[in-house]
């Protein structure tokens, strides 16, 4: 059976005032708690002082109360002395002062005569060193507005003005329920099709942080029935119910039909990329929200559209995010069918930031993970040029943004260590990595979106790595080459090499099913080198077409049978449990603008390459030489 | 007995070294939880995935998978015909897809035939619609490093990469003891000498904004022994000790001693304002931290030491707050023995950030509640000029700070009903007001630190309002003046008027005690006025010197008893339930820039002073004429 449901595609904006006009006649719940327990709860009303504070006249200092007249003759040259319980009364900051006294003379400002006689060598005027009643806070003052969110300083003040509890808004619970067949627990056993859910748990965080609480229910099948008994066991249980997957036209799709069943569906498509087939509906006057499966789809919908129900109910309308100007560094097409949310990669380059769009598959998890930001383009715009500056909500910390290294370029599992090691070296200092390949690497140079890019390009000509393709790709720019490491590049087969692989003849025949690494990648260029050296057609190798982005993937290709080989380096044959038939030796050095080569982060990157730690690393590992780690070998400008 | 302590006076950093490194040895402690409730922990190790996801190649949309060559010769002109289980399956997203299959076709882009038959009018390319294995997480990939504090967005990729479990720091216990024998619960009646604890429970909700656990204990007298049992039981069930007060050199410091006896008193004294008395010791390889008494002070030690040592717990460093550059809108002196903090309100004005320093008083709660951010002035610089561009950390929400109308000048208790009102009417819209007085409110439309200034300045030659002193103080502005209000000032006196006080001779009379009102504010004016008329030497007033800042200050104190008359308005003598004579009828009105004439916030701010709401209420005050309220009366530039 296949399935042709169309949706519909609502403005986000649209779709959010419809469904809350729709939800308007909820009544927001409050209750009443201790002021102490109200961290980060919302306060109902504006809250004024009912005491005032301090709610007497007491001292500020630590000293002795006097009647300014009694002071007014003394100075330098005419000391005055004044007698306990006479003249004065020795006073704690925060002591009553008694109507008869007017000021307080500070103890750094007395000299000691004996037990009750103090001597004074300047006059005090009056209500000096005295907080007067009410010089914090007045009765009747207002403490804290309407819907203020309580930070820890506004619970001293309040408890300070007398107001022990608090009216706030009542934290929404928000029920949660994994759908889907195929979908398993965290720690099953796999069977190829199934999927683990984790999208459940990524909600709950959501929802916490946004001050929901949330309840996760077990996973139910596809099963008309036991969706429909979950909806309505959810729904008595919680203000929110938020329903996962099957919210796309796939042919399991059942969620919708139970909303409209049991309550009503409102909302059914939006024009957000990602995230455009969410669901908003209302079950017995509760909102329900089912989200898509796919994970970036669904961040997308808790972030645009549950995060705002689930604060409303906490009496806060609009959080924003923090959003900082950057530069594109490269053009961002968009569809004028959607308001499009694309995951950027931050890097603080020259003190100012720069944007690199990150993959936008629906599905890659780890692009929100290695995301510092969010690009919104709207759906007026069919796209945003190169260099334009754009406005991206924060994702990272901005600290953390300004401390990091960005490193884009030719993929290699050491830049993962390398990371680490610097990271514990220097704790201010992090490493962020892209894999795009050693051509991309140095394009990366070009626009200015990175610090380092390393680099492994084969000249096919001369057979020498990396310089001649910076003079190509960089001619106008001051590079150093630092050496970073020579690796062993070779094929990955299966243990025992069952397809008995050892040249570059032998991925060509027929009976061999051969992974590839993307155009630009310099492992792409060592297999073409070889290929053309040889003169064989890539053509005729089975999987020439088929790409991978990193050595790890390749292995994991290889490791799971999809493929007989791959090209690629000997440390990730070795992590996934590979043979491996070794190629060649290559360079795999780091291009680094002479600018930043001063910069404090990348002398202590290269300090981390040089280290100790770093060797071993590289020996546990295997298959790399690093004699010349860390040294300049090339510099050009 | 006056003692003299003498305390030391490292410097932030140094003490922060010398505290640290013997506390080297603790052995911070970590532990292993469900990754699922690892939002906000941090990770102690960089942690890699252990198996792939997606773990086998499956299909990435709803539709048939496919042989890419059956499809080769599919075109608009020619359709090819595809039947089931002979030349496709259905798929599902997320459905595996067999060996046999090289491609998947999605479900918009057939042609359905029958139940078992498709057509199609392109061709597919190998590999598309599949999300290969390893697509998203690669076996072995990094996914999170070491020391990284886990999101919501983490925990979904960690699951996906098989990592359900995961080692993270432990939360920090943290004791709290609340000391002094003035201080007495929240809630209790209380007498003069008595202070409400509630720097406790402030410290209570930093703890836990900093992933600590706090507890705290009974409030303990001033006894050596009940502070020495309090400290050993609290030392023995948690990681870290506060314990409160007694740490400043009062007569009744018991604090260091004891630490000093059961432990060891690293440093007792550091060179930062407010906080200097803060003591840190270390009670059986733990640490415990004296903060001193005043809130101000404690906020600041908790920020500059607690919160260090906390983190530090759990395996974070550094955790540096937002900055933002603002322009320093007045002269602040510093001393040249302090690292000091300095609380500033932040306004946004004319696109640029003004930063006003609030109250230095360690005692003054509100200044914290009200200050936007901290200015942090180094021990080396003796003050900062006006003018200068500093960097503040962030107190308030940046999207707030934006959105914020600031109001400076002088005080009445309708403006902060009108703040309430406009948030309530344009959720988006906040009001921050400060009172300087009409003539300070003046002075910072001169500086461009606000956008509204609410004055009331009687001349003294012509008996006019307002109009001739924004001649004299802004000659170059342009400026608008809004009525506010008319409103009645008068004496407030005790129910009964029990010194029978009528006049303006009353107050001069020797058994009266006055207070007043600060310089520079209109009432002040309006007394000197009046006196300077009836010839009244301002010396013969009892009380003439002592200076409160607000009406409901000054209603505050003759509610206490205090004093027996002051003058203000009328709405601050009935908050208070005070009698009130009233004196004259005079103009509060709103200095406002033309420029900001057109801002929307300035406009919601008129309206919701033209509002039904607003009126209501103050008929609910009584005492003001609202007829010309939100008209503008006079216009100069």
């Amino acid at each position: 059976m296949l399935q042709n449901i169309f949706l519909s595609n609502y403005e986000l904006e649209e779709a959010l005032n419809i469904y809350f006009e729709k939800l308007g006649n909820l009544k927001f719940q409050t209750e009443t708690i201790k002021t102490w327990d109200a961290n980060g709860r919302v306060a109902v009303n504006a809250e004024f002082a009912i005491i005032s504070s301090p709610h007497y006249n007491s001292s500020a200092v630590d000293g002795i109360a006097v009647k300014s007249e009694k002071t007014s003759l003394a100075s330098d040259r005419n000391h005055v002395f004044l007698t306990e319980d006479e003249d004065y009364i020795v006073v704690d900051t925060g002591d009553p002062i008694p109507r008869e006294f007017d000021c307080v003379i500070m103890v750094e400002d007395l000299i000691k005569v004996n037990e009750n006689k103090v001597e004074i060598y300047q006059s005090a005027v009056p209500w000096q060193n005295i907080r007067l009643l009410g010089e914090d806070i007045v009765e009747n003052q207002l403490i804290v507005t309407s819907k203020h969110k309580i930070r820890p300083m506004d619970i001293g003040a309040l408890i300070a003005g007398g107001i022990n509890e608090l009216e706030v808004f009542k934290r929404p619970r928000v029920g949660i329920i994994p759908t889907g067949t195929e979908i398993v627990e965290p720690g099953t056993k796999l069977k190829v099709g199934d999927i683990i859910d984790f999208n459940s748990r990524t909600f709950a965080a959501q929802v916490s942080d946004w001050g929901g609480i949330p309840k996760r229910y077990d996973i139910v099948k596809d099963d008309y029935e036991k969706i429909k008994k979950a909806v309505l066991k959810a729904n008595n249980e919680n203000d929110i119910v938020l329903i996962n997957a099957g919210s796309s036209a796939g042919r399991e799709d059942f969620t919708s039909s139970v909303i409209s069943e049991v309550g009503e569906l409102i909302i059914h498509g939006i024009a957000i990329k990602p995230g455009k087939p969410v669901m908003m509906g209302v079950v017995d006057n509760k909102p329900i929200i089912g989200i898509p499966g796919f994970p970036v789809s669904a961040y997308f919908v808790m972030e645009a559209i549950a995060k705002k129900l689930i604060l409303r109910y906490q009496g806060i309308e609009a959080e924003e995010q923090i959003k900082v100007d950057a530069r594109l560094t490269r053009r961002c097409m968009s569809s004028l069918k959607y308001l499009e949310f694309v995951r950027v990669k931050l890097g603080y380059i020259g003190e100012s930031y720069v944007a690199t769009p990150l993959t936008r598959g629906a599905g890659v998890t780890m692009s929100l993970v290695n995301a510092d930001g969010v690009l919104e383009i709207n759906q007026s715009i069919e796209g945003i040029e190169a260099g334009t500056t754009v406005k991206v909500k924060l994702l990272s910390d901005e600290n953390k943004i300004k401390n990091t290294l960005i490193c884009i370029g030719s993929h290699d599992p050491i830049i993962d260590i390398a990371s680490d090691i610097m990271h514990k070296r220097n704790k201010k200092y992090y490493l962020s990595s892209s894999n795009v390949g050693s051509t991309g690497g140095l394009m990366a140079l070009k626009t200015g979106e990175t610090h380092v890019a390393p680099t492994h390009l084969l000249d096919m000509e001369t057979g020498e790595y990396n310089t001649s393709y910076l003079k190509k790709y960089l001619p106008d720019k001051k590079i150093c080459l630092v050496k970073c490491v020579k690796r062993i590049q070779g094929f990955m087969v299966k243990k025992g090499n069952p397809k008995n692989i050892k040249t570059f003849d032998d991925i060509a025949k027929e009976d061999v099913k051969f992974v590839n690494r993307q155009r630009g990648s310099g492992t792409r260029l060592l297999l073409d080198y070889n290929l053309n050296k040889l003169k064989i057609d890539p053509k005729i190798i089975n999987g020439y077409y088929r790409e991978e982005f990193t050595h790890l993937a390749v292995a994991a290709a290889v490791e799971a049978g999809d493929v007989d080989a791959g090209l690629g380096v000997y440390s990730a044959a070795a992590m996934m449990g590979l043979e491996f038939i070794p190629v060649c030796n290559e360079e795999y050095d780091l291009a680094i603008p002479e600018e930043f080569m001063d910069m404090e982060i990348v002398e202590e990157f290269i300090e981390t390459l040089k280290s100790k730690e770093f060797k071993e690393k590289l020996d546990e590992l295997g298959g790399y030489d690093y004699s010349d780690t860390g040294r300049i070998i090339y510099q050009r400008g």
